[in-house]
């Protein structure tokens, strides 16, 4: 596999999770990712779909597949998982470790056109360019069968993937995206840093106002937000905006959204409902 | 809860899993563990039974809960999950932390009897009686439907303290156990620093050497032994030397072992059957 190199491999759930990293052209810097292949996949007897995971901030290609249980539900489902990393890691970027929000695992998987961050702060263009091609190049994977979700500020990234591709993605899902970024907190200081003060821009990565406008191929959208999750509570991931946004376009988006109490922004509330998840995206996967 | 710290608590699969710190007799530290409790538990409307699972080196309560995959299995199934820490920890003894594979995190479940580890590192009695009894006496469970298993050293503690307790148990059960720790470097070198020389003093601790001799009601046990797994390998597990034991021992043990190729020593493998070991035990807790 040329350009990939192989970091770690472990069998789990009749497949393998595998750690690989890569020179990226999109990003200027290494990368790595985890990736699930179900056994036909690795022994090349079936060209799988894919489900495409972005994690949220602070994490890594690793919260995933080590927390997130979706390992047994793909294995029966027969679908790869693509998980990438948050960010650039390591690039050099002027200050990128200093906020846990901004920089390293904080890329709002958006492209910068501001500076310190334009050079390796391509994160569309890795997500939905240069990392599904180079899945489609080395694996035994439908890259035509492709799916995404996310967490927090993945989920994010997975609604306005989805969002901004029409037709490209079969189904998306969230578990507590940022919905509304341009105006929360958690948007408004990293849309600013990295795409500057013209919010007209913005727009372009806020899944509220891209549902608003979405006029593509019926889209299936499925959100889990838990009922008490602290950020919720705080109003930085408004749920409601998207909800809305989507009750008005109902033509094009349909929108299946639960806010099951009790539960917080974690990994414990991420895989209880994870089975779920993945159902919902092999059903359109494999329909 | 007289004596039990609440430390966290989040929602998960219809249920909580919550961290206690508390004072222990028996170690004379404090030590935490993490319990899992199905909503009918934490309701009182049902006393459920328990499964104990004790973690392996360098591990703490935190592993299993984590990254084992139990808890949807154990929310369907009702069952409530019990998982301590692996050793006192900073209890101030010498040389407790310069050594991965003595001291912190690397208990061996004994209670020693040599200076300096005999004052904290009692471990059999913390787990068999101090950590059930606090069970017992703060949630609702029935104390007396109670399993345990284990994963490579608590795989070990698992059968041991299943073995030496003729009836305690309902079933037991072990990922990748070391099965004949008097005979191999996993088992020797700590024997030897908490039992002291006389090799007599260590078989009441080694589950092949007890499962010769076992003479109780009968045993159900589950190991599965992942087959690509290093230290199998390296002869530090010798599974096969147990299972030797236990075919001498017909009428009093049944034992199921399997060693699935491909799985290593981590928790890929244990996720990966876990939900096998959480049915095994189900059906043996609720018969």
């Amino acid at each position: 596999m040329a350009g990939l190199e192989l970091v770690s491999s472990s069998r789990c759930f009749d497949g393998e999770v595998r750690k690989y990293r890569h020179a990226s052209s999109a990003t200027g810097c290494a990368m790595t990712f985890n990736i699930f292949l179900p056994d036909c996949a690795i022994a090349g007897t079936e060209k799988v779909p894919v489900l495409l995971f972005l994690s949220g901030l602070t994490c890594t290609e690793d919260n995933m597949v080590t927390k997130g249980g979706a390992l047994p539900h793909l294995s029966r489902e027969r679908i790869a998982l693509v998980a990438p990393d948050t960010s650039p890691r390591g690039a050099g970027v002027a200050g990128e470790d200093a906020d846990w929000e901004l920089g390293t695992g904080a890329s709002f998987y958006v492209d910068a056109t501001q500076e310190p961050w334009k050079a390796n702060y391509q994160m569309t263009s890795y997500v939905q360019s240069e990392l599904q091609q180079l899945v489609a190049d080395n694996f035994s994977v439908n890259a035509s069968r492709i799916s995404i979700f996310g967490h927090s500020m993945g989920g994010h990234g997975a609604l306005v993937l989805a969002l901004r591709n029409p037709g490209h993605y079969q189904s998306v899902s969230a578990f507590a995206p940022i919905c509304h970024p341009s105006t929360t907190d958690w948007g408004k200081k990293q849309f600013h840093a990295y795409l500057g003060p013209d919010t007209e821009t913005w727009a372009a990565y806020d899944a509220t106002e891209l549902a608003g406008r979405y006029d593509g191929p019926p889209l299936h959208i499925l959100v889990d937000q838990g009922g008490d999750d602290q950020f919720y509570a705080s109003k930085q991931l408004q749920p409601g905006d998207f909800a809305a946004a989507a009750a008005n376009n109902k033509l094009h988006i349909q929108l299946t959204m639960r806010i099951p109490p009790g539960y917080d922004h974690s990994y414990w509330f991420v895989q209880s409902f994870m089975e779920d998840h993945i159902s919902f995206h092999a059903k359109r996967l494999r329909p």
